[in-house]
């Protein structure tokens, strides 16, 4: 990391920790230099990037001053608790009713799960795969028994390298997209009847897939900051040991909650103690705000036992369906039932994004795409503090392109939902995440597309809804 | 049907039940034409058909001579009956074993489940995918609900229209080739701990996944000719309830059996009569050898019990990871299954597929594929008959890719199988078709490869391997 990139986060922390306030005025270039102890270019730099992440604002002959910021949310346990139970599940029809209605193009879409395909390359993508398919090797077509396209295999292994995770290329099975390789995560560690642990709130794909497979569910208090309790963790540990835990350790679904590294370290010690599997999906770990990609929890185990999922298809080609689990210990397994589920994921939709990959314009893309969601979620929770009603608070994630928004008690987010949808307007309600009676009065919005007109008024109409309601 | 298929598929016939004989001269095209009451060029072109798919050969001035064809095998059911108890399943580790062994792209590929990519359009195919992926909605990938690309969906149905099958656009999913659609078909009728009816011998594909998803399978005798026992099926339907049947109706993997449609009609009425669903693998249905497409059981469904599975990847596009399902009453449940599986299949795949069904050019493609087909299998059959050891029989399948070959009862497959790829041969060994203890002495062989003396020499090789054993 840079000198004024650790200027830069460590500004960041103070605000996040209210330590500076909305209109807070920073610490002149010529003082911070001297009391940093660096150089006034690089507290130049510094304040720059602040700016560019939407904390700070310059004002011309006044210097720099802090934004306002939604309240961050109080940690999710001081709220009442999930129970830990480990019920059997019955949340597919809720979520599927409310997908159905959110998926109309014609509807501005805050409730979808995906970023605008505006922000991905795919026109460029689409000239590698036009050229690449050309060079495809017949036989590969029925190599059917492969974990995967062999370069986009290395390429996947050195992009763990370069943020410092050894990941052997015989490590990594191709799959379609993550959510298939979380599945067949699932499928090779727990058997039905058992329990699974999940956050909470917690990604509604995690609760569709154990009520496939006959999994029962133990929702655990997640906080919006720092991700799952690990009190509450250990506690179901001891008392439920269930068969695996299912968790998103950066930019969670809906909380948008960051993992410290030293906790992540933690979780792996705790569930290594247990030989309890964590199926960690990172999809979002790539679309960080700070300066350097947050670790993942697999940076830590010793054991195997991590299954570390991905997928390219938030940041850069969500229709062409290529993910990939890294399994640790279980890999054998994970190969077998992938193919016997599937055989492999699209041949030629692996080659191109291995070309792509081995083109090196993959991280400048995410570099532009990170830019784009940082200010587009300043945009967004700029609307929120405009718009909704007093009472609201929302999140403000350090990456990814998810805001969760609890308004106050007396809305329902499922009747706001349709009210919403009847303005041309999705939202995701907190009830979707969840398989208990939680979060009725929360909603996740998504900042993944380009701020415009129509997303500005649809924002003061969500408020208007809210403000009815509250 | 043309008349003059009729005739051929008549004399064909004939041929199949031993009526006419190796050696025996069909009559003279005069004589035929008077005693058929055809004209003599309907009569020419019948045999010319009949010589194309390797029944007769044309001799100078003589007339057209019988072909020798091997045994057709007796029915299974005078061989000891499987088991039919659906005992919980432990195959995939012996599956593997072998399946591991016969990937080597240095090994001739006797064993292989695939035709060759080189009897493929994959490089028309490819530029089609080049052209459609620069049209591409960047919205259709991020739509994240729907059962599959529209288009496809679409010419899929006017498909099953052509041959007469009325399904609706709507009825049909896309999936990642069919082995997902067969997968999300079991967990949408089956329940761990429920018996599954498959064909003995059967698809190991089928075996593995009923083993992932803690089912029991229910082994009933299948007949190399017509399928399955219906007597011995409707014996296990009421002693053992199964939750679903999983059949090949058109030339099954392994046997290449051929249900006649009255038999199909038949099986859809017993299964109706349970209520048990049937789960239809359809996969070689395309690669026919007489003059029409053979139905699908589906065809006979008035119950909405049918769930019909097909791809493209026996027929066109291997690597490209597209197959579908037409559910029946099923439908919602098995969409949902797939949304919450995988999502959805490659985006650029499915376009380009769908515009290479617009393009016209597939049936044209079949028809090559097809008369390829017949042209190997002939040449394959001459090779059992000459090289293999006396008592050998083998199936002459209709249709699709495999000789079922019935090796002498010493001759044991497994032990073939490491001898045959130590001279750099694979073979598919009976007992990876079965959870019993059966078919020791039966191989698959792939005759999907156009023939060359390299094949020819790998044939010779078996044989000797054989001889040795018997």
């Amino acid at each position: 990391m840079k000198r004024y990139e650790a200027l830069a986060d460590s500004i960041a922390a103070s605000i996040r920790a209210d330590v500076l306030r909305p209109g807070d005025r920073l610490p002149s270039v010529r003082h911070a230099s001297e009391s940093r102890k660096v150089s006034p270019a690089t507290v130049f730099k510094a304040y720059y990037l602040l700016e560019s992440w939407g904390l700070v604002r310059a004002l011309a002959r006044s210097g720099y001053f802090v934004l306002p910021q939604p309240t961050i949310m109080p940690p999710a346990w001081s709220a009442p608790a999930p129970q830990e139970g480990g019920l059997p599940l019955q949340v597919s029809d809720r979520v599927f009713d409310v997908l159905g209605t959110t998926m109309r193009r014609d509807v501005v879409p805050l409730g979808s799960a995906f970023p605008s395909p505006e922000l991905f390359p795919l026109a460029r993508l689409g000239r590698v795969l036009a050229s690449s398919v050309q060079r495809l090797d017949p036989w590969t077509s029925v190599d059917d028994l492969s974990a995967g396209n062999a370069r986009l295999r290395r390429n996947i292994a050195l992009r763990y390298l370069a943020y410092g995770l050894h990941v052997h290329t015989d490590e990594i099975v191709i799959t379609n997209g993550a959510l298939e390789a979380l599945n067949l995560c699932l499928m090779a560690v727990a058997h039905p009847g058992d329990a699974v642990v999940v956050e909470s709130p917690t990604f509604y794909g995690a609760l569709q897939a154990l009520e496939r497979l006959g999994l029962r569910a133990i929702e655990v208090a997640t906080h919006p900051g720092e991700g799952i309790d690990l009190g509450a963790l250990a506690r179901v540990l001891e008392q439920h040991r269930p068969a695996a835990c299912w968790l998103m350790t950066n930019f969670q679904n809906p909380l948008g909650s960051l993992m410290p590294d030293a906790k992540k370290q933690a979780l792996v010690e705790l569930l290594a103690a247990h030989d309890v599997p964590l199926i960690e999906d990172d999809v979002y770990g790539e679309l960080y705000f700070g300066s350097t990609r947050p670790a993942a929890a697999k940076a830590f185990d010793r054991k195997g036992l991590v299954m570390h999922c991905s997928s390219f298809s938030k940041c850069l080609a969500p229709g062409y369906r290529v993910g990939w689990v890294a399994p640790g210990r279980f890999t054998e397994r994970v190969a077998r039932h992938k193919l016997t589920m599937s055989l492999s994921a699209s041949a030629p939709a692996q080659a191109a994004l291995a070309e792509y990959l081995e083109k090196g314009a993959y991280d400048k893309h995410l570099r532009q795409l990170r830019q784009a969601l940082v200010a587009q979620q300043r945009q967004m929770i700029d609307a929120v503090v405009r718009y909704f009603p007093r009472g609201t608070r929302a999140t403000r994630p350090d990456g990814g392109y998810f805001l969760w928004v609890e308004l106050p008690p007396t809305v329902d987010a499922l009747a706001m939902l349709e009210m919403s949808l009847s303005q041309g307007i999705s939202v995701a309600p907190g009830p979707i995440f969840t398989s208990q009676d939680r979060f009725r009065h929360f909603l996740r919005l998504n900042y993944g597309h380009p701020w415009d007109a129509r997303l500005d008024a649809a924002m003061a109409t969500l408020g208007r809804i809210a403000s009815a309601y509250a």
